[in-house]
């Protein structure tokens, strides 16, 4: 019943109800709705400064100053203003994934030197445009991308993702793991890294990195899992004689529900230290989500409040294809009410204005009872794989983005 | 094994292979590839007028004649040049859910009049924009629609969408179930049903219409759902008097896997016989699936064939994001060599340029051991719910498509 109860879970002093009204980076969020209509996408520049900073932080705290860097993955939200935003806080570069990832944060202000370039499946076509980019750091994902760069840029500098077939893996999502449990399209495993590296050797390329990816949406409960991913991931560091970087990948991740306790960055420090602390390695790290997720809101308008047997039911002017997350991954966005008043809570199922059977945002929200006076909801944590992933299933595609000073 | 050798479930005789060379709609598919490119979605208008007209048939043989309608569910796929085509063919309406999908509907050829609209929570702006196309028929989902429907145009003649509270459920698929097995937004329930007539009278608005759509992907095995489904929705008839159409919803499917028994339209006619073939009920039927799924192929470029461990991985140029059933529902789309020669079958993973786990197009793909000599695959079954649910996640979403006359 705590969810949105005057001290719900997921307020904090830039997203929470002052005199009953829900505020978002200082901005009365009714109001915002009024001036921008619905379906619309609002981010918090400053959130995502601060959750940038925090991990600033963290990196230094982990004994790594000076030797660490962040690089945004830009699938999380490519939004224009966000990512000019993003360059200039001078905090962090790209993780880009497609040559179109690499060309549209290059119009938004990065250097392709900005920019580590880690893919998989890529095509010869992918190979032609990136190869346009000098100074784009190439992680390779297989042998077939060790020897397709190495024919065209022999005598380079590049990364190898690798894949330590040990992964994270929050509350059993396979739909997440990117590693374990399994073999996956990614990386090079252990059984096939020495030939990659003698490929790599055939072309004169020097591997400077070692690059893994195992998990998303990790948070404190899963940080003994990336210490024991750190711990195999050494045995591959120590054949590669070059090495100088690891990037760790990305997943951390945000809370979602009431009982999720947020990810603890001074354990995660005290982690990264353990590893990396002692030495010179240059430790890179690629967040999406914990960059933007929480620093975005989804701006809903109120279409009907129908009970339907034994549920009721509140609908809303977008569905899942505008933030397939909810829908692809059973990762909810916790419904937010804009006014908070008296009125007592009581069981509702959020939906969408698709027709489908799994276009439901949230069942089980707490809202309140006066729900028929309310003209709009929030769903929070939108700002990440939300607008970068939405399609115009059944037209239902327009939405507005906008990023608050 | 059966899958891709020459006798493979999926051939028929406009798609199958000749000379070892796979061929669609009458033309070699290697050409179609090296004309258009990959990725790109190919549809064969024959194929699409053929299964139209064999629910035409089954319509007909189910003593329907003269009194049936096919409304074709345009999300399914919504290709300008695919809609003017079956406008052309005179043997369809369209089945909208929005605003934008009347319009491009109307765009492509089709009058209001031949659109029967069924929608989920809808927006004020939603009702207003619909309200513009005189001879759209309206069917209501909710006591709100009625409400806000009857506001805008008392007297009219509207449809009701009912729930039965039963469904079709394929493989336990829950995420195609719109009714049965928990409350769900789609529909007004028996025990509103009362309170839903009631209403319409207050607006003056003639009950024409129920409507019911249940699941989706049915085949042969399920047909004792849908019989077991139109006794249920007699009752709703029952207390409707003024009622002349009953619209059975889409649903029909096509088999994804080998294993499966595709739908027997003979023994379908015999269920809507049943209940319909006496009477002078009007029957109307809004497949989507149906009419396009199967006379689509998605050409992809191969990328690369890598062991990975225990796995030989197949990648091509696209990913789940251009095609995301796959991924969403678990549907899978079999993956086809463009060139059947003598080679032997191996075992291999198919996978897309995705940056996700869930990028998996096909696990166990029985695939030519000399892949390495091919540049290209299809997937079939990709007419329907693919281009119209893409999405430009990490910013790979281009792709082509293309009618064949």
């Amino acid at each position: 019943m705590s969810e949105n109860s005057p001290h719900a879970w997921w307020q904090r002093s830039d997203l929470c109800y002052q005199d009953q009204q829900l505020y978002f980076a200082g901005q009365n969020v009714k109001q915002l709705a009024n001036r921008f209509g619905t379906p619309s996408f609002v981010y918090s520049s400053k959130r995502i400064k601060a959750n940038l900073q925090r991990i600033r932080d963290a990196l230094d705290n982990a004994g790594l100053a000076g030797r660490s860097s962040i690089y945004y993955a830009m699938k999380a939200n490519r939004f224009a203003p966000l990512l000019r935003f993003l360059k200039q806080t001078g905090l962090c570069g790209i993780d880009a994934c497609s040559p179109n990832e690499v060309k549209h944060a290059v119009s938004c202000g990065f250097l392709p030197s900005d920019i580590s370039f880690t893919a998989t499946s890529l095509s010869k076509k992918d190979f032609i445009e990136l190869g346009h980019y000098d100074g784009l750091f190439m992680d390779c994902d297989s042998l077939h991308s060790i020897r397709s760069w190495g024919e065209m840029k022999p005598g380079s500098e590049i990364g190898i993702r690798i894949n330590p077939a040990v992964g994270i893996s929050r509350a059993c999502n396979e739909k997440l793991q990117y590693a374990g449990c399994g073999t996956t399209k990614f990386g090079i495993y252990y059984e096939q890294f020495e030939q990659a590296l003698a490929l790599a050797e055939q072309y004169d390329l020097v591997v400077k990195k070692i690059h893994f990816h195992t998990g998303c949406g990790y948070l404190t409960s899963e940080l003994k899992q990336l210490d024991h991913v750190f711990s195999e991931c050494m045995k591959f560091v120590n054949l590669a004689p070059d090495v100088t970087r690891i990037n760790i990948g990305g997943g951390l991740g945000v809370p979602h529900l009431a009982e999720d306790q947020a990810l603890d960055l001074e354990q995660w420090s005290a982690v990264l230290n353990r590893h990396f602390g002692q030495g010179d390695m240059h430790i890179e790290v690629e967040p999406g989500d914990y960059i933007c997720k929480d620093a975005g809101i989804l701006l809903l308008g109120k279409t009907f409040v129908e009970q339907k047997r034994d549920t009721l039911f509140v609908g809303v002017d977008a569905g899942f294809n505008i933030a397939p997350e909810p829908a692809y991954y059973g990762l909810p966005f916790q419904p937010v009410p804009l006014i908070h008043d008296d009125s007592p809570l009581i069981e509702t199922t959020v939906v969408g204005n698709i027709n489908e059977a799994l276009d439901v945002w949230y069942v089980n929200a707490m809202m309140p009872e006066n729900l028929q006076q309310h003209d709009y909801l929030a769903l929070i944590n939108a700002g990440a794989y939300s607008s970068s992933m939405a399609s115009n299933h059944c037209m239902r595609g327009e939405f507005s983005e906008f990023l608050l000073d």
